[in-house]
């Protein structure tokens, strides 16, 4: 493989990688992630040298490969990967792949596989600033989310239904897409999930028949009763989400931003979501 | 990437490939295909060096890949990659997949994406003896198949419902395992598509909501006629799949079968399956 076409000139600090733990040329044309998706994914920030919320980034890459029978790498050689990519000190931003690793031909799962780890470094993820000051604007996507229970809240590889939601708009005053499941329930955006506020209640959608349960999510949902809000898993309509005080969406690598509009809908500034973000850029552990 | 690792000893005229007509050591790391199943495949037999209804399967696959918005590399494209992996005369599997191609993290479809393509030699595929004399038995897998119109026909790289339920069952003495979807209808196999003959009816599922919609079972609907069957496309429940007279699956690797056992239940021996695979084994293009 020509280096240049994964490097292009000047960018070789900028994006690296290592395939269980070594910088190969590529992954094998037989890997079952490509094949199939058959695998799982984690991005998340790395400030300063310091994976962020790594023991709770770990924990739900565990989870997410035990729910496709996949034998999850030790935390300390994922943890060598990342030093080996991020110096002492420095931002970036870290993608973890998992996937059962090579196969032969069909879908039956190797009895012996060997799970492949990729893991990617790209510089530190920079947003507009206004979307941490001003709030973000949603576009409310048509596709719809299918049911899926056995696959509900994981953060597989089979994404086409968030490539062809992101399709839907160009507009780059949009940040992201509002996804709702084919019974109309509002479920997450293509990158983020959402939580909405009513009075003192924090309630986000629940995710047993689809969606991404994300850590930042899980987060929230802890720190909630510290903010003094009741925080809630349950269907949501799209009703319910116009109707709200405040709309919020999160992620991993922005913590939260305040949702300022859906197509022609508007919401008043609000304060949660920087008062969220700025708790979620502390560096949590798993509660010993 | 240590060539061992891809092609076990002795096994290096058994399993090659190309990716984008070369061949280089590996999959971009970035490549959309795996990061999140943003592609398409296909799956065909080689006979005497020539690629089985090759005219059908590069329809299929512009189909697809239009369908997922990716521009399908040319027909004489593939078909030279083809005939550099099969030697004259040769009998092999081709996998072709192709993907949107690399991309930078996030899913947004880079403006200027160049498709990966893959193409990939195994060996002529053998199965059992008895599945063609005999007939086959299936698994009903538990796990349902989720709607996503989407999608629905299109045979994409998103295949973690095929891999779950592939998981389903050990026994090397069951061939298939039988999918039905969210709603209970009966749709297809894991690796195959599904006719049903109750008289002179010959029935295969809907697949507009889900399931894929392969080469053979175009060509079987198109063939119904010709053997005295009138082909229908429709909502087929367990129940009608469990009284029909014969039932047959099929694939482009091995034709058609006639299903004789699922689970408990089972079907007398006809003679539908091998009269069509018969006439399955010509080389069908599209009709002028």
């Amino acid at each position: 493989m020509d280096a240049n076409r994964i490097f292009p000139a000047g960018h070789i600090l900028l994006r690296d990688f290592l395939i269980n733990g070594h910088r190969e040329d590529g992954v094998s044309p037989f890997d079952r992630g490509l094949a199939y998706g058959d695998g799982v994914f984690r991005t998340l920030p790395v400030c300063g040298g310091t994976p962020h919320c790594w023991q709770l980034h770990y924990r739900k890459l565990c989870e997410d490969c035990k729910s496709l029978g996949i034998v999850c790498p030790p935390e300390e050689v994922l943890a060598a990967d990342i030093d080996m990519l991020v110096g002492e000190g420095e931002d970036a931003t870290i993608k973890i792949i998992i996937t059962r690793g090579e196969g032969a031909r069909g879908y039956a799962v190797p009895a012996l596989s060997q799970p492949m780890r990729l893991v990617i470094r790209t510089p530190a993820q920079s947003y507009a600033s206004g979307n941490a000051s001003d709030g973000v604007k949603l576009h409310l996507c048509e596709l719809r989310l299918s049911h899926q229970p056995r696959l509900a809240g994981v953060k597989h590889l089979n994404r086409l239904e968030n490539v062809l939601a992101r399709m839907e708009w160009v507009d780059p005053q949009i940040t992201d897409g509002l996804l709702l499941d084919v019974a109309g329930n509002v479920i997450e955006c293509t990158m983020s999930n959402v939580y909405i506020r009513t009075g003192n209640n924090l309630a986000t959608p629940d995710l047993g028949r689809c969606g991404v349960a994300g850590v930042t999510r899980a987060r929230i949902l802890e720190l909630a009763p510290h903010f003094g809000y009741r925080p809630q898993i349950t269907d949501l309509s799209l009703e319910q989400l116009l109707d709200a005080d405040e709309v919020l969406i999160c992620n991993s690598l922005y913590g939260a931003w305040q949702v300022r509009a859906l197509g022609e809908h508007n919401w008043e500034p609000g304060q949660l979501a920087s008062r969220l973000r700025e708790r979620l850029m502390q560096n949590d552990a798993i509660p010993a």
